[in-house]
């Protein structure tokens, strides 16, 4: 328990302690913060205070690693410094510890009430590498485009399929972004035009950022994936159904995808998860390869909503409750898979899921899905109706792991479409 | 003319002025240098002498842009910055200028024979891109796994077909690299195995660097584009078929190419190759988009060969002589429809024009194409066959702008294929 006021409805109890990269109007250059309930700790400032000195291992890099613009650094230095200093944060955050609690001067320093902080991305992200991995999903999309008998592709219960997305779009909570043009082919059609999206999407997903580094031509193996996995982040990834229709043969998705995607600005770790590690979907027909093949839990409990607020109205609605254990294939089944080629995942890699939906039509984790391609549209309030985006509307993902009588969560992981560049020379 | 001797047949004269990132013994740090005849300059210690501070847009940047270990300051700066910074490289090694000539003690610093010089990664890639753009490469691989009849896609004639490739393991010339392990589908199987790749190949492209960025959302007209290309390298991408053949449905390919993409050491800038601005093949059934449409010459007439040396072998034989004139969709163009829906390009972000080929067989790009699907080997002195390549062989990719007397190049993209990693966890 912490001498800060945590509600039990809050993202941040004690127990949670993510990392992210923040500023003040005070002090504009970005750095390394922890959240707990209302309020975000300037870890750089308890840094520079000498207060991790005590840290055997993490010691002598908190400074360099809690002062820097991003999580790179501390997201290098592996589990026993993370370990060490996740530790240490808590008991400096504990009603039984004095050095924060009564001194006054220090904590109105560094604990910021979060409504006087800015929010950055967390990683310099190198590569980014989006799966495939909810079978709901995959079967969903498969039934829409290609009918029930060849829904799922022949590789897909083999090998979690993915492909690389755009790092430099990648984009922090509340960037709102603008809709994008493109060559789109209308129906029946045999000719393409040239339009702005009519088919925004979104696509609930959770990633993770990578920790230490593999180098290249080193396979990490599934025992060891977890080592190299830091914490996890809400994402939306969002997509452009009709440029993505026209464009997607044989290459995969490009610029249906790479307009942008939103992270939310709190990373959770692997620790602060633990008491919800989980089993997920049986794995038996087929069974995974060997390199895929892990025995033990390996994902987690993590109740996972997308609510959207149409531009006519004043509050968001909830259109999909689901799960991040539905998924098929685990973080650690990803991490083994794209690296048993030898590729070299690097410090700050961000790898995500796919669109996680579950078994119920509630549970769809895109407007493709929960519209059934736009035939079945999403009621609000006072006739307002949905299938894919409009301008003005604004997506919310949040999630959260419930234990008893506090919740592990993310914080809101927001976005807003803007209209499209006018003028284009079509 | 330079006082530095340049035999014809070089690739670096003195209207070439290349940018590079070497190293040697003495100074281990990297540094930006050029290339003239068989030496190397150390633009680095040309700037820390000043030589740069009559250069108006150029003058203030240089220490910085010449003293980083990555092109990413040089390529931000812009073409007034780069055509400024052109003139005066060429007028320090002319043979009228007395300044480097006639100081003997500054020539021996900054004037390094290649062979004391290690180079490095050009630029810090942020993401790579690899478009499909010959279509003659798109037809042959068509007709291979479609059948003639269905050989192009619909959208292949309409925009410049791409997809997001992994920028951690891109690496420079004489760099080994691992064959890749994987799931691979056996001919006639249902379930796939584990194996080493047997059917690794090359790519012979050609790459461009990104100059300065622009911003989210604000695409970039196609009459601009080229402010946003700094410069041309040549690239090998490395590709294992049978992987790819699994894996690639419906997203693309992933762990075919992810695990290793090689490049020239210098990057050869637009200014450089001017002289060779030609026309590429007609467009004209359809004609391309608006937003893709540019009246001139938009390619450039730059012959390309790719040589093998199996491991029984003392020499490299030549397998391939194409050009990239070939491509059906220019640098501009591609520019063009990577951002037309707000993409934002990055300084040293990677954009490849996908394999080479040309209209006869022996412009093709590719081994798959070559050897046609593996079915006609290619033979080599001593009754050598290959069809793809074996443990230790190595592969160059050389290309060059023939002038009236000299030649604009590249240098090798050289890479040698090194054993599959012993004991994997299949
Ligand atoms: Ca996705
Ligand atoms: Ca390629
Ligand atoms: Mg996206
Ligand atoms: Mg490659
Ligand atoms: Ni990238």
């Amino acid at each position: 328990k912490s001498f800060v006021d945590v509600a039990p409805e809050s993202d941040f109890p004690i127990q949670n302690i993510p990392f992210g990269i923040f500023s003040t109007e005070a002090d504009a250059t970005p750095r390394v913060g922890t959240a707990i309930g209302e309020f975000v700790v300037d870890l750089a400032a308890l840094a520079a205070e000498g207060l991790f000195s005590c840290c055997s291992t993490f010691g002598p890099e908190a400074t360099a690693a809690f002062q820097s613009t991003t999580l790179n650094h501390y997201m290098s230095l592996g589990r026993p410094a993370w370990t060490e200093a996740r530790r240490r944060i808590q008991q400096l955050l504990s009603i039984d510890e004095p050095t924060l609690r009564d001194n006054e001067a220090l904590r109105a320093r560094v604990l910021i009430h979060r409504t006087g902080v800015s929010m950055h991305m967390p990683a310099r992200i190198g590569d980014y590498t989006d799966f495939y991995s909810s079978k709901e999903h995959a079967t969903n999309v498969g039934i829409m485009f290609r009918g029930k008998d060849n829904a799922l592709m022949p590789n897909w219960l083999h090998l979690p399929v993915g492909y690389h997305g755009r790092a430099s779009s990648v984009v922090v909570t509340g960037t709102p972004l603008t809709r994008p043009s493109g060559q789109v082919l209308p129906m029946d059609a045999q000719v393409p035009v040239f339009s702005a999206s009519k088919q925004v999407d979104i696509e609930l997903e959770v990633a993770f950022l990578v920790g230490p580094s593999n180098k290249l031509g080193q396979p990490v193996p599934i025992e060891r994936a977890h080592d190299h996995i830091f914490g996890l982040l809400l994402m939306n990834d969002w997509s452009a159904r009709d440029i993505q229709r026209w464009e997607y043969v044989p290459l995969g998705p490009f610029l249906a995808k790479n307009f942008g995607t939103t992270v939310s600005p709190w990373v959770v770790t692997l620790e602060a998860l633990e008491p919800f590690l989980t089993n997920g979907p049986a794995q038996t027909d087929p069974a995974p390869m060997p390199y895929l093949t892990y025995n033990g839990p390996a994902t987690y409990d993590i109740q996972l909503e997308a609510l959207l607020k149409p531009k006519e109205s004043a509050d968001y609605q909830r259109i999909c409750l689901t799960n991040f254990k539905h998924l098929y294939w685990s973080m650690r089944q990803q991490l083994a898979h794209h690296t048993i080629n030898g590729c070299n995942l690097q410090t700050g890699d961000l790898l995500a899921s796919g669109t996680i939906s579950g078994p119920t039509p509630e549970s769809f984790g895109s407007l493709l899905e929960l519209t059934w391609r736009g035939t079945n549209p999403i009621q609000f309030p006072d006739d307002v109706k949905r299938t894919f985006l409009q301008d003005g509307d604004s997506v919310v993902i949040r999630g959260a792991a419930q234990g008893d009588g506090f919740r592990i969560g993310f914080g809101d992981c927001e976005g807003t479409i803007l209209p499209a560049v006018a003028g284009l020379n079509q």
